[in-house]
């Protein structure tokens, strides 16, 4: 196993509350009450849907970036709040997926792992977001791979292929880290190692979901720096 | 200017003493008198025919790995070597790509820049190649961009736009670096800012090309970290 992949969003990175924290701001400087949070949630609802297009052949690929200005105007609209923002201040709003907090133990884990192996992104964020979103969080990538490269968003197959070609490994040179099963199916599917932890606070208090391995993934961690810990002893 | 996009064979790293030091060593193993520095000049002198042949539209775009694993041929079979080395040794020999040595200023340089600026790749090498070679030197990148992203070689004008677009930046917002005036021309034509430092060593003793600034580039350095110097200046 020469190099690891990782999810981002939810794995690396606290987007509920990066997301909410942006929009408590944007909210206050407006007056408006509106929950943060549930902007967050309500936001990245509108995340799958989005790319579903794109997978099923429906529309062309397009960054991340430009689905989430689109899903953005839907869930303003949808909170009552689309008269609120003009131009400028919605190209602000979202560059919130650029201001995510990474989680407690994920630069210490990556910096631990990028001793030993090559670290890369296989997120479905474009290159300039998980760039720009490593810069805010100090996220020590070796290289920026994933949707972009492959034209197309997880967990379509080609996504974990093309991460894995790009560094000119074979599938099973390469493990796939995520705190989602059903993103660890996939790259199972594959041919690609797996590595699980959970992340119980994604969703926020009363997370049901992906709170534990859903299969005998190769490498189950509690977390960022024990998934090191164990890959190195 | 919000990121910095380097050329990387000569600007970042030494390839000439980097292939000269393994060709070295595999001569030694089997007795082989060659110059391992002659051996390196002549393997360097296929690399351009080899890309132009891509970017003339003579043939579709294979990574760089695979012209210089052909080039080796056609440069150990100019040497008379081609009886002396087994797949395995080829395979092995092509990887002197991937450990080339960093200039003695080259990762002070890119640190002091990274705190300010986004810093990535825009070579002529595979993102394979160039995240290897990354780790071989400790070259702290942001992103790995260039040929493979627009799949063509410089100077075409599409690897220095492709690589700016990558970054969701306007080529006016990204500076190339590089120690070659004919790179710099071409990112200038297409929009980009320039900055320019000598590697007069890259050739070995004797180096009459890119000596010096052959026109006025936005920022004329003496290194990696006098550009630092001058670009938080």
């Amino acid at each position: 196993m020469k190099a690891l992949i990782f999810d981002v969003f939810g794995t690396v990175v606290d987007w509920r509350t990066g997301v909410a924290d942006v929009a408590r701001t944007l909210f206050a400087d407006r007056g408006i009450e509106a929950d943060p949070f549930a902007f967050a949630t309500a936001w990245r609802a509108q995340y799958d849907p989005a790319m579903e297009k794109i997978r099923a052949g429906n529309r062309g690929y397009v960054r991340l970036d430009v689905l989430h200005r689109e899903n953005l105007d839907t869930v303003l609209a949808d909170f009552g709040l689309e008269d609120q923002f003009d131009e400028a201040a919605l190209a602000d709003f979202n560059l919130a997926w650029e201001k995510l907090p990474p989680w407690p133990d994920s630069v210490a884990g990556l910096t631990a792992l990028k001793a030993g192996h090559a670290i890369a992104t296989c997120s479905n964020g474009s290159i300039a977001l998980m760039t720009w979103l490593a810069k805010f969080g100090g996220l020590p990538w070796d290289a920026i791979l994933g949707a972009e490269i492959a034209r197309n968003y997880k967990p379509a197959r080609e996504v974990y292929l093309a991460s894995a070609a790009a560094l000119d490994l074979a599938p099973g040179e390469v493990m796939m880290v995520a705190a989602h099963n059903s993103d660890l199916a996939a790259a199972r599917e594959a041919g690609l190692k797996t590595a699980f932890f959970p992340r119980p606070m994604e969703h926020g208090p009363g997370q049901t979901s992906d709170l534990e391995a859903a299969s005998d993934w190769d490498v189950v961690a509690a977390d960022l720096e024990d998934l090191a810990a164990r890959l190195q002893a």
